[in-house]
């Protein structure tokens, strides 16, 4: 399998292949515990600072790459994806333990999110040009001519994901979007699948070599520790962050990027509970399709979804009981899932032991067991709105198959329970047409919560679409403005620059006269 | 003055008047150094709560008006300043030294502000719809309907300037804007001209109530310190902070976001020099005009403006001598000016004495001296590139009438000046066709420094147009990616919110069908 992928366990500095200096780690297989080769080796700071170099190197020279250059080279990454074929995958079910059909669908995902980034670079509207003409004759003074356009930030350190080893990871979304408009990427690897991630920056790497981009442009770094990814924040070459994990990471790396002399954008997105509404005519009407479909959302991957559904609420009563009693049915026939790796296993036990701590949470249901290295038992509880409204423990994201039915005494309650919430992925109201009133005392306090609001449907599933929101406020995300999937990710990595009095031969492509018909203003 | 402004001295709290609870104090002349009445009063911890609580319960009210009464809202706010007539110029003379007739340009500005910002409401297109329709054909699942729209972040703390007291202040840019988006605004006026914050917000006050406005839709508190501005900045409710002023005040306010449960946007627009480039042959052809024009900029409003020239660099030689020698000639003439306060005075007694003592520094020009209160001697220093290189003191603003000319080697050492300069508002070029080749080395590295690029101009005089850029990479902002005068400042207070699978009673009206004719997918 190795072979097949030709994994050196080096790092990729620009067009180098360089053995890191820091040491070595493996990837470990979770289903089964065992240490996979090759040895991977670790950056140390010099490594860190020549990627970040050469990253500042690439800046000027890609930035002002054709957004026909760009798509190429986006479609080269997803065309060499797709010829990497079994060996990749049968690689990433080694480090993830994530079933092949899953990694084929996400692999896809990947690949689109590459070319639909390539068709937003072709375009160029993401450029925005807004062209205020001069006014030669206005009193008292000429106005002057004033063109605008965004550019790229600069140099994007890009932080992969565990739980996404593909979609989420070296070649993601962010990977793309930030390459679409015109930053460099140098990405920190998740230790939990460099072979994956070697394997995915090789194609980069081939490619950017293959379309003549400057080398820089992208670097892939390998560490088990936080170590590069705090050395990376801190260069002063990198001009932005992504990341997408756990609370802790996230808020370490918002803090590291505020302490730099010039504190830089960080998108991390973090933690959510991604709450789900049952309001009381779909309770009444579709109990046990709800129960199922729930079910269904919390287990999917085993659980390990930043939009997996982790609360759900009901105002008590009759078909609220019905409803918990599905839920159980449906989850005790859940076989155990394996979860990405020793940490994460170990943070949902402990996760599991804080949610039936406390006093007043019940157990509804829990799946099978199972005696698997890293194996998490599906676990679902029960607990009251007072309760729960007292207990922060409880609105504490736990990663994994777990979620907790919050029993409501009323609309009122329910209403006061969303506004404690922190900020959120997603909020799902479950209704049907005569619960439209009710739904209308929720929405805003759901506006204020979530990026996501979703009818009739769950939260896991993220759509890689335009008009997608895959972020919402703190602590959800680090930075409520941006979105992490959909084209709209492409914003988060651009500002703008207003050019005054030009003459033309100076102007930026787009905002030459005649370039674009989005030369307008926008009010 | 005061009877016709009738000024109270209190706290315009939501619609109520109130004696602050933190003790008093008072405006001073500047040019006089008289003290003016009335005392005003000094909000405490529980005024600073209450504001925010009143701004937090308006919040969903306020962002579902529509267009339409918003932009009523912001029309009456700038009919009401214009009633005020002289009466309110008169005070603000009072307060700041500035002359009339920059007054009345200013107050053309603010109103003309409110009135653009009315218009950015009414046509709402800063919602920005992005619709993915339902596919429900798509293999192997439908594609949901996807809706999004950027709705207001929530209350926005506003920190009025000292050296714009209407255009910068309490129904500035940065409140119109606001108040476009859909964001409930709570002021703290700057204690240089809390009359002048009074009157103003008196008239905002008003049209909120006629307006029939949830009353916590504005507030204004005072302060002579940084108390009621830090007790805002960490009040819950505040969801954004918009600030102008200086470096040490900006990072403290964004430090203090950050150190939040839940850290908030803060667009700080703090600190530039706003380097002019003068290339050979526009050197060689308008040496004397160009110095007369860096002058007139210079010492316009007393040099208080973001966007000063404060730094001057061209390649040495004869030409770059006889501009040197026009320079002098045209700042000896100058007139004193009186600053704004006595801080303000202060500080620019201490920048000048810091430039002037960093061996190399040779003085070029003084314009004439005065002994009047807060009076700033115009002053010009030389230096070559080398000594401007080595000494960072250089590279910091100085708040008033003070430049440095910068004698580069060659474009080489040019264009590593410009490499090594920290963010800024503006860069300009002042060039001949010949110049071009010359300028496109420059503009790399100028793009990624400033978020105004001129030709050919001044950087003082920013337009209020859709194309403006008043912002730019730290520390001339605490977050390039946003501007705080033109139609895009109202983007800082905005985020996105998907909605999907939404029955058409349920969705926000920019997102029903055939609502919006820009409900079309951005790429």
């Amino acid at each position: 399998m190795q072979s097949t992928l030709n994994l050196s366990g080096q790092l990729l500095i620009g067009q180098r292949r360089i053995a890191g200096n820091a040491g070595t780690f493996h990837a470990i297989n979770p289903a089964t515990g065992d240490t996979l080769a090759p040895a991977f080796s670790v950056a140390d700071a010099a490594q860190v600072d020549l990627a970040a170099s050469l990253a500042q190197q690439a800046f000027d020279t890609y930035r002002e790459t054709s957004g026909e250059q760009r798509a190429n080279f986006l479609e080269k990454i997803a065309d060499g994806i797709e010829a990497l074929d079994m060996a990749l995958l049968e690689r990433t079910m080694a480090e993830t333990a994530l079933p092949l059909a899953r990694l084929q669908g996400e692999r896809g995902r990947t690949t689109g999110q590459l070319r639909m980034f390539a068709e937003v670079a072709r375009n160029g509207l993401w450029q925005t040009p807004v062209v205020d003409r001069e006014l030669p004759e206005r009193q008292p003074m000429r106005r002057p001519d004033m063109r605008t356009r965004l550019i790229p930030l600069g140099p994007v350190a890009m932080f992969g994901a565990s739980n996404f080893p593909l979609a989420f990871s070296v070649a993601g979304g962010d990977t793309a979007a930030a390459l679409a408009a015109g930053c460099p990427v140098i990405v920190k690897a998740h230790p939990s699948h460099p072979g994956t991630s070697e394997a995915v920056a090789a194609v980069i790497q081939a490619a950017a070599k293959e379309c003549g981009l400057p080398e820089g442009v992208f670097s892939m770094l390998a560490g088990p520790g936080n170590e590069v990814g705090q050395q990376l924040v801190s260069h002063p070459a990198v001009q932005a962050v992504a990341f997408t994990g756990s609370r802790v990471g996230g808020l370490a790396l918002s803090r590291l990027a505020q302490q730099r002399t010039q504190p830089i954008p960080v998108y991390a997105e973090m933690s959510a509970i991604n709450p789900v509404f049952v309001l009381p005519q779909a309770l009444a009407k579709r109990a046990s399709a709800i129960a199922t479909g729930f079910v269904d959302s919390l287990v999917m991957g085993a659980g390990q979804f930043c939009t997996n559904p982790g609360v759900v609420l009901g105002i008590g009563g009759a078909d609220w009981d019905t409803f918990c009693a599905a839920v159980a049915t449906a989850a005790d026939k859940r076989p155990a899932g394996t979860l990405l790796n020793a940490g994460i296993h170990r943070a949902y036990v402990a996760g599991v032991a804080r949610v039936s701590s406390v006093t007043g949470v019940e157990l509804v249901a829990q799946g099978q067991k199972s005696d698997g290295s890293c194996a998490a038992q599906v676990s679902v509880f029960l607990v009251d709105a007072e309760t729960f409204m007292a207990a922060p423990a409880l609105h504490e994201e736990v990663f994994g198959p777990c979620s907790l039915l919050v029993r409501c005494r009323d609309l009122l309650q329910m209403r006061a329970v969303a506004e404690q919430l922190e900020g959120q992925l997603t909020a799902t109201l479950q209704l049907e047409p005569a619960d439209e009133a009710d739904a209308r005392q929720l929405l805003p306090v759901l506006e204020r919560k979530a990026g996501r609001l979703l009818v009739n449907g769950f939260p896991t599933g993220v759509e890689v679409a335009h008009a997608m929101v895959h972020g919402g406020p703190f602590p959800a995300t680090s930075d409520s403005r941006g979105t992490s999937v959909g084209s709209r990710a492409i914003e988060r990595f651009l500002r703008p620059v207003c050019y005054q009095d030009f003459p033309t031969a100076l102007l930026p492509l787009a905002l030459k006269d005649g370039q674009s018909d989005h030369a307008t203003p926008p009010a």
